[in-house]
């Protein structure tokens, strides 16, 4: 039996005819016999002039109807499909120099709408998050098995996302006997459990940022607020900083943090700092104190569109609070992942916070995620980490 | 005698207040003192409420009127002041690792408006693109003299922005007993002649950006479009690029681009072709060529506001034809030096062209310059290069 057959409405077929992976529920035509199909299964996708567009995944019940796979009519999503897809995406990181460590299928840039794998040395967090690679997600794993046999592979389908696409919010183990894993990165070695971390567990996406950061960090004394388990401070700590003072609010993050310390002899460089980091961050301040390089590496200030004005004074602020403690010559990392804040946006507000702390300012680099964190040509609003590097008279 | 006072006019102190570089003449008070005085020379400029924003460079001829040396009243741009200023672009470049062969000097990121100084081993190539820059020339030269001693020092005052300030344009050198100059990257010696060549003699600002190509390049068949003198395809032929295409229109460039491959034993793994590139790219495509890098990095296609629509129909081509040379699994490099070319607007017009090409694409990396082309947080639109790299399946 073929797979369905999904139309696009009449007229309706310029963003699919122009390279766009998706299309809107208000561009494809709704007849019962669509709305019957089960959510994220694969369709045949044609125009109303017969063109073929491909193979596509399509969930009834989602703003964003369906999501390409594959441009080739021909073309079948089965287990070996996702083999060679995945393969794919690992030999663009073996390319790269990073496949051991590092997000290894970034959703539509891919090839692969919808699904996040984070590889961290033998252990793999999935993220699902359409219809589409829930019902897939069995294909996935038996890809993963044959391309790199991982001890552990965990499912983290908590994002928020998931419920646009009708989809309950639960993160389990789907193969090994635990959550463990650890990354390699910066000379160091971090040890997570990917069932109760953050997201999925390490921040690939920062790994240049990180060692940009570290290169002008020797013999630095160092602020890393929003640290989390620490990467950027002892990346910079392992590559000769000073001393590193590490800011959160959450106690098992820095105590993951000091254990990564102690364990490669970095505990006495080490200070942590349990707190809100805004309100830490004013305290600071108005002790006078100064820093040779401050990293700032918050969680997103705008989880939705509405919050943008907010989360834009957030950013001047936070940018105003670190520029005071930047001493003079010294350097500033300050970074964004909302993904609603658009680049110039949140340039601009942190441009505007380091001129209130009435500090002038070289932008030495403005950049985002790692190239393991590709984006596709026509979602390039799908980039959204935006990082700025500073350095301060 | 103190130096002249300039003021703002009344209401018009927002931009300046807000740590703006630039006062625009409409924003000074063009009193018959004003219009008298030198252009270029230094005065204290004050708002019409007696705050002081410190020292600026003045030129009562040009649309921007005032630019800011030092927002410290008390400063005097004297032979030490300038001494300190370049000694500390210095000072970043040497912790950026790269200060024999760089920019030394960004202009008011570094702050010294409208000066670029280009640093080649022991020459150095100058812009002053400012009234107040070529009335400074003098002590510039004192001040590298005393912080490099360089062997030859070449004036390159041939940019037409020079116009604008009604400064003629010229280029001469200014010190030692020839222009020839020797710049040092990735591995090899690129030998040139600081007054014959385009620009200052080296494209600085794509350093990384050739590393980066380098490292994806080993084994590759490359094209290296608009090579000028070969920086993108030979650094990547030093890195492991089978072979490589060096395509430029100017017969100079490519003999002095073949001269560098046979001084590093690199001759036969290079081609240089002559053509005007784009011809040449729809020859190559016409032929069913195909390369696993590409390589475009063309002058400016937007000389000016107007131009844009051109040019960015002229990236939209040339991003298709370069899309239709790459190799299943290859990769794309395209880049734009248009200051007038919007970040988004190239990456749109770049995306459009690979897909009319039919090629599914991943955007690894987006960026510009390197950090020894700093840009001041509030000129964003200053940041005029644009990098692009693609995997394509």
């Amino acid at each position: 039996m073929d797979l369905p057959l999904l139309r696009l409405l009449p007229g309706r077929d310029r963003r699919v005819k122009g390279g766009h992976p998706w299309a809107y529920s208000n561009e494809v035509a709704m007849s019962p016999e669509a709305r019957a199909l089960p959510p994220g299964g694969a369709v045949r996708l044609e125009g109303d002039d017969g063109v073929k567009h491909g193979i596509w995944q399509f969930n009834p019940h989602s703003l964003i109807a369906a999501r390409v796979l594959d441009r080739e009519p021909s073309a079948r999503p089965d287990a070996a499909w996702f083999r060679a897809r995945i393969a794919e995406a690992l030999s663009l990181r073996e390319r790269l120099g990073v496949a051991r460590h590092c997000r290894l299928v970034h959703a539509e840039a891919d090839g692969l709408p919808g699904l996040i794998l984070d590889r961290h040395g033998d252990a793999v967090a999935l993220q699902a998050n359409t219809a589409g690679m829930e019902a897939a997600t069995p294909l996935v794993l038996e890809a993963l098995h044959a391309l790199l046999a991982p001890r552990t592979v965990v499912a983290r389908n908590d994002s928020p996302v998931r419920t646009l696409e009708g989809l309950a919010l639960e993160s389990r183990l789907l193969h090994g006997a635990d959550a463990t894993a650890r990354i390699e990165e910066g000379g160091l070695a971090f040890e997570m459990d990917l069932l109760s971390g953050q997201k999925t567990g390490w921040f690939h996406d920062q790994r240049e940022n990180r060692a940009r950061v570290a290169a002008l960090a020797s013999g630095a004394i160092m602020l890393d607020a929003f640290c989390h388990t620490g990467g950027f401070g002892l990346v910079a700590a392992q590559a000769g900083a000073a001393h590193v003072t590490l800011l959160d609010r959450s106690e098992p993050a820095l105590a993951l943090a000091q254990r990564t310390a102690a364990a490669h002899g970095l505990g006495e460089r080490v200070t942590a700092q349990r707190g809100e980091a805004l309100e830490a961050l004013e305290r600071m301040v108005g002790l006078g104190r100064r820093f040779d390089v401050v990293v700032a590496d918050p969680p997103a200030f705008a989880k939705a569109r509405k919050d943008i004005p907010a989360a834009l004074r957030a950013y001047l602020r936070l940018a105003r609070l670190c520029a005071q403690l930047v001493a003079p010559g010294g350097v500033l990392f300050i970074a964004s992942c909302s993904h609603h804040v658009a680049p110039p946006d949140f340039a601009d507000a942190v441009a505007q916070g380091v001129w209130r702390a009435r500090r002038e300012a070289r932008l030495l680099f403005q950049g985002g995620a790692g190239p393991d964190h590709p984006v596709h040509p026509l979602l390039p609003e799908s980039a959204y980490l935006k990082a700025l590097l500073f350095q301060l008279r």
